[in-house]
C-alpha cells in the first residue's frame, strides 16, 4: 500500500506552483455559450490533454458535434489496486457578462486577500477550472512522489457543461467500454462551510427554455397604434407574471405531478446541518424569504423545483425615450426540477401553460438549451464511506451529506449511459459568486480540496 | 396680393431637386437619443439653418441645455400682409435600431417604386425630416418667383423632439418675445388618406417612464438560489402584467379621473371618416381589435389614454443558456394622454401603483423621459378656415378634421409659453413606418405637402 503522508507533504511544498498552475488556466476564456469562442474552448481542452499527458496519463482531445471532449487513463499501481474511478469535471466557464461589475478582468486571474486569506478572483475560480484543479493536483503529488497513482484513473472533462451537456450524453453511449469503471467522481459542488467538508446526495435537474411572443408584423409607433393593437411586451409580462400563484408555487399544469416529497429521515438531517436562512440571505443582500410559503429554505433549495426567468427583453433598451411598440419579445426562463420529475413532460406543461395564455393573432417560437433529471445518489455505498474517511483525514470536522440546489447533468447521465454510481464531493462554498462578476476561489479551499484528494484516493485504494 | 399660380408652377419644376435636398438632409444622422450622435444633431441644425439663409431668413442655431434650437425670421412683403407665422418642425430623428430589419442602410436614402409611384426610404423620410422639407421647400418656390414671402414667417426647429423635447418650453418662456407670432403651424402630422389632406385637432400627451426593479445585491446562481431568493425579473413581469386589467383599461390609481369624453358631434364626425379597423390592423398584420372594448378604433386611438411598455431587459440575453437570477430588471413604458390629465398626477398614481406591489428587500429606482399633456386645437379658428381653404386649393378631395394618438408637445408649450393658437397640417401617411425600420415617405405626399404650404401661404395672406 503506498503512502498518503509523503504525498500530502509534496502537494503542500508544491501549493505555489499549483495556483500558478490554475492562474494559467483561468486566463482561457472557454466560454462554451459564445459560438466565436469555440477556438478558446478548444485551447482550454488542449491545455488540459497536456497536463495529464504529463501526469503519467494517456490523454486525448476528443471530437464531438460541439465543444471536445478530454478523456485521459492513467493504468494505477497495477495489480490488486482498489476500484477503477472515473473522475468528472469541466473546463469550459459561463460568459462573464455584465463586464463592468467585475472589480478586475474576468480572464486575467486576481489574487486577493480577504476573511479566509488569499483568494482567486477569475471567471471559472470555482466553476469547474478551480475544482478541476483540486484531483489534477493531487494525481500530481501522487506522481511526484510515488511515480503513479494508488488506483487505476479515468478523467472526463466536458467543454459543454454551461450548455446544458449536449453532448455528453451520446459520448457516454458512444464510448461506453473505454469509461468502464467502478464508481464516478464529480468535483462541482460545495463543501457545507469552508471547515466542513460535504459530500452532495442530491441534485436538482433543469430545463431552460427561450420563449419569444410574436405579435404586429414590425415594431410600432407607440402613439398612432397605442391603445388599439397587441404590444407584445405587455402580452409577455402579463403572462410570464402568471407563472407563479399567490403561494409561490409554479402554474404550469402537471408541474408536481411527480415531485417526492424528502423522507422525515432527510429533513431531520437537514433541519440538524444549523443552516441560518437569514445568514443565507444576507449575503446576498436580502432579509426576506421567497418562493414556496410553509418549507424552511433548505427543503425548498434541495427537493423543490422552481421557475425563474434568467433573461428578458424587447423593444428599445438603449438610453433615453423611443416609443415604439415591438414586434416581438422574448425570455429565457429555466425550471429547476426533483426527482421523478420528467423534463419532457415539464416542458409539455410549459407549452400548454404558455398556449393557453396566447393573445389573438400572436404566436410563439419556443427553443429549449439543456433539459437533464434530477438526481440522488445512494447512500450506502462503500465508495461513498471511502470518500468521507478520506475527508475526515483532512479536515478537523465531520463531513456531512447534503443537498444542492444545482443541476449537474452528468451525475445522472453515468448512472443511464455507464451503469455506475457517482460521488459528489467539492470545495467550492456559497459566496463564490458562481455565474456572477468577481467569481472567486478561497486558496484554503483549493489546498483542502487537493489534501483531500490526496487523502481519498488512499482510502479508495484501500477498498483493495 | 402676390400670385400663388406661379409659384406651384416653379415648385413642380424644382421637384427633383427638392428631393434631392431632402436626400442630402436624411444622410445625417441626427439622432437626439444618442449621446454620441450630438455633433451630428448639430451638422443637421447647421444645414437648416443655412437652407433657411439662402432663401431670405435671418437664421441661426441656439444654443439650448440639450440639442441646439434653429430660429429663422422673414420679413415678408412688407406693409399690411396678413398674419405673422411661426412654423415648427423637427430636425431630429429616432434611433435606427434593430438595423437588421432595414432592407437598405437607414441614412443612406433610397428611392423605390412602389404602389403610389415613387417613395424615400430612410430614418426620419416623414419623421419629421421630409415634412420639414414640404414647408422649406414651399418657402423656396415663393422666394425664387416673388424674391419674398407672401407673409412674415418664422421658424422654429428643435433636435429634441424624440427625447421628449426637454429643452423646448424653458427655450419658448426665454424667448417669447422674439417668437411671437399669431399662429403656429405644424407640420409633423399625416394626411386622413394620400388623396384626402387633414388638420389634426386633437393630440395624446405623452408620460415616458423607466423603472428598475433591485433586488439582490448582485446576479445569483439560479440553482444554488432559485426557489429560496426574491427574482427581480419575475416580480417585473408580475408587476408590469397587472397594469391592464381583463377590459383592458389602466390600472394605476386615478388614471381616468381627469378623462373627457369626446363630445356626441366628434364622436360623429370620427364615424362618417370611413375608418377601416380591419384594414388598419391588416397592415401591422393583424386581425383581432386590442384594448379597451366597448369603444371604436379611432376612438380609442384618439380620446382614450394608454399605457404601452416600450422596451424591458433583464438578465442574460445573449445566445444559448445562463442560469442567471438578475440583480435587477429594466422596464421603459409610456402612457399617451388624453385632454384634461394631468401628467404629474399620471405619474404619482404610476408610483403608486409600482411602489404598493414593491416586493420585499426590492427597491425602484424611477426616471421620467418627458411629460406632456394632451391638447386640443380649436376648430373655429380664422387660421384653421384658411389652412383648410389652401388645402382645398391642392386636393380634389375636401379637407378632413382628425384625432391623432401620437403627442406633440410643442402645440401645448406654444399656448402656454407663447399664448397663440396652433394649425397641425401635416402630410404623412399612417403605413410610413415612423419610428420603425424601412420608414418611408412617399414623393406624392411630399409634392402635395410642399404645393399645400404654397397655397396656404397665399391663403393666410388673404386674411390680410
Amino acid at each position: 500500500m503506498l503512502s498518503a503522508a509523503p504525498v500530502l507533504d509534496r502537494a503542500d511544498a508544491d501549493f505555489e506552483n499549483s495556483v500558478g498552475r490554475l492562474v494559467d488556466l483561468l486566463r482561457i476564456p472557454s466560454i462554451s455559450t459564445k459560438p466565436d469562442h469555440a477556438h478558446e474552448v478548444r485551447r482550454a481542452a488542449e491545455w488540459m490533454a497536456t497536463e495529464l499527458s504529463g501526469l503519467g496519463f494517456q490523454a486525448s482531445v476528443r471530437p464531438t458535434a460541439g465543444h471536445p471532449m478530454v478523456v485521459a487513463h492513467h493504468p494505477g499501481p497495477g495489480g490488486d489496486a482498489g476500484p477503477h474511478l472515473l473522475y468528472y469535471g469541466h473546463y469550459d466557464v459561463q460568459p462573464p457578462e455584465p463586464l463592468e461589475l467585475w472589480n478586475s478582468p474576468p480572464f486575467e486571474p486576481a489574487i486577493v486577500e480577504a476573511q479566509h486569506g488569499r483568494r482567486i478572483v477569475a471567471r471559472g475560480a470555482v466553476d469547474d477550472k478551480g475544482q478541476v484543479m483540486t484531483f489534477l493536483e493531487a494525481f500530481r503529488a501522487w506522481h511526484a512522489v510515488h511515480g503513479t497513482l494508488p488506483v487505476r484513473v479515468s478523467v472526463l472533462l466536458e467543454g459543454e457543461e454551461e450548455t446544458g451537456s449536449p453532448s455528453l450524453l451520446p459520448f457516454l453511449r458512444a464510448n461506453r467500454e473505454e469509461l468502464q469503471a467502478d464508481v464516478c467522481i464529480i468535483t462541482d459542488t460545495n463543501s457545507w462551510t469552508i471547515d466542513t467538508p460535504a459530500i452532495t446526495t442530491r441534485l436538482r435537474g433543469l430545463l431552460y427554455v427561450e420563449a419569444t411572443l410574436h405579435g404586429p408584423s414590425h415594431d410600432l409607433h407607440s402613439g398612432l397604434y397605442g391603445g388599439a393593437v397587441l404590444n407584445p411586451i405587455n402580452a409577455l409580462t402579463r403572462i410570464l407574471g402568471q407563472i407563479h400563484d399567490e403561494q409561490g408555487r409554479v402554474r404550469f399544469p402537471g408541474f408536481y405531478d411527480d415531485v417526492r416529497e424528502p423522507s422525515a429521515e432527510e429533513l431531520g438531517i437537514w433541519r440538524d446541518l444549523g443552516f441560518s436562512e437569514a445568514d443565507f440571505l444576507a449575503g446576498v443582500g436580502l432579509k426576506t424569504p421567497a418562493g414556496e410559503g410553509g418549507r424552511s429554505a433548505l427543503e425548498r433549495l434541495w427537493s423543490r423545483p422552481t421557475c425563474d426567468i434568467n433573461g428578458i427583453w424587447g423593444g428599445y433598451t438603449g438610453e433615453g425615450a423611443k416609443t415604439v411598440i415591438a414586434a416581438k419579445a422574448t425570455a429565457k426562463f429555466s425550471c429547476r426540477l426533483v426527482a421523478e420529475q420528467d423534463p419532457a413532460k415539464v416542458l409539455a406543461g410549459i407549452r400548454q401553460f404558455l398556449e393557453e395564455r396566447t393573445p389573438p393573432d400572436a404566436r410563439w417560437e419556443i427553443r429549449t438549451f439543456g433539459q437533464s433529471p434530477a438526481f440522488q445518489v445512494p447512500t450506502d455505498s462503500r465508495y461513498l464511506r471511502a470518500a468521507m474517511a478520506g475527508l475526515g483525514d483532512i479536515y478537523a470536522n465531520r463531513p456531512v451529506l447534503i443537498g444542492s440546489g444545482g443541476s449537474i447533468p452528468v451525475a445522472g447521465y453515468v448512472r443511464e449511459a455507464l451503469g455506475y454510481d457517482t460521488i459528489l464531493v467539492g470545495f467550492g462554498l456559497e459566496d463564490d459568486r458562481i455565474h456572477s462578476p468577481n467569481e472567486k476561489f478561497e486558496l484554503k479551499c483549493l489546498h483542502n480540496g487537493i489534501r483531500s484528494h490526496v487523502a481519498m484516493l488512499a482510502r479508495f485504494a484501500e477498498l483493495g
